[in-house]
């Protein structure tokens, strides 16, 4: 529908940043549901968290990168709480302390996953990638591509409720980041996704969004492809990768 | 070894080198032994070629991003015999042009092939995080991440001796990329070799000649890691992905 002359509506354009959400968001990816069904060892999950660490790491590098480039003190602002939530106010607080603590719930050492050592090449190449993305292309595609947390509320339920039931070893405290998220997402995507409705007037610009929402799923979806290959079918992590302990 | 206070020898360092390439580069990879074994259907061989030639047609980039970078003509003239070797002196010659015709030998549209429409986003995160390395990282780095190079005629004579025996529908002339690498590569990569030994003189250095060539092999890898997820185990393409004809 994107290849009219005609600019689409905004209720048009939000139904088609949706519908590829529907097609492409990670919840729809066989390691997601091994991770919620219960279906991973500890040693899979703390594969899962260890690289997941590093995309949250990245993503106030990401936030900060778009903010120097944003025009206005009342964007500025807007997107600065971003960096509140994930750097938070004081030491041990925000999204990345919280991931940490996850990581340590599931038995990983917070200096190992600090240092990186034992990433898959795969993650660090995609979350580079994002950061990229948003430090290069038009401000209408940075922000478009955290799109991405308008279907994150449904993976984070799925994924609090699922692994709660399904592993004995997780508890709430270590789920502790996703808590906040179910807030503060819907927040965040609410004022993305206004934004690009208000600025995508032309169909390049549409077109350019829905590109912009498509990169993010990818970069998602190959982070777990990479955990996928590496830890569950065949099972064969990259040399210098964290092999779970047997 | 590289922990010490006192810096390698040269012909220490060249071993340590090699080391990581005897223990870190692709062809010991499993999609590799399916590929030059004859196991791998035509559909893989195209997702191979297709997702390979991205690599081959950022090299140029690559080495037109060092080229800016250099310092003397003499180090600009030896780079510079990099570019003609890829992007040839006509249209239709060079490396990627060669590559294109491989491509074409096993049966795809060269016009999808160099849209990239149906690359495996992995494939564009790795080839993209070498380029940003080589543009970003100190000379001597960009450098020693070239030195894959050392490993690759072997390679190149395993690929083409089992491609030819194994499958009926490779040619020679499809081949035809393979047989100037195999006097480029050892030229190009004694000249990096003699460069980093060299250069890399402080132990810092020389870690440092070492983690660029590592970082190398996991470009390398994951791409390999990404066709095998894709299309060998489990063979479950991302969204958007080639997918071969049944």
């Amino acid at each position: 529908m994107l290849e009219a002359d005609a600019p689409l509506a905004p209720a048009a354009l939000e139904s088609e940043l949706r519908r590829i959400g529907a097609e492409r968001y990670h919840n729809l990816h066989p390691f997601h549901r091994l991770l919620h069904g219960g279906k991973l060892t500890r040693g899979q999950v703390q594969a899962w968290a260890l690289n997941r660490y590093y995309y949250q790491a990245q993503i106030p590098v990401k936030d900060a990168t778009l903010l120097a480039r944003l025009p206005t003190a009342a964007l500025r602002r807007e997107w600065r709480r971003r960096l509140v939530d994930h750097d938070g106010d004081a030491p041990g607080t925000g999204g990345i302390a919280r991931w940490m603590r996850l990581a340590e719930g599931v038995g990983l050492d917070p200096c190992y996953v600090e240092s990186g050592a034992g990433l898959l090449p795969a993650t660090r190449f995609a979350v580079d990638a994002y950061v990229a993305f948003v430090r290069e292309r038009p401000i209408l595609e940075a922000i478009a591509s955290s799109l991405t947390e308008l279907f994150s509320p449904t993976i984070i339920a799925e994924r609090v409720s699922g692994m709660l039931a399904n592993y004995d070893w997780v508890t709430e405290d270590t789920l502790a980041y996703f808590k906040p998220r179910l807030t503060q997402a819907p927040r965040d995507s609410d004022f993305a996704l206004a934004f690009v409705l208000e600025q995508a007037r032309t169909p390049a610009e549409q077109r350019a969004a829905c590109d912009a929402l498509r990169f993010k799923c990818d970069v998602l979806w190959s982070m777990l492809d990479a955990l996928h290959h590496a830890y569950v079918t065949p099972g064969l992590p990259p040399p210098g990768a964290f092999r779970p302990a047997p």
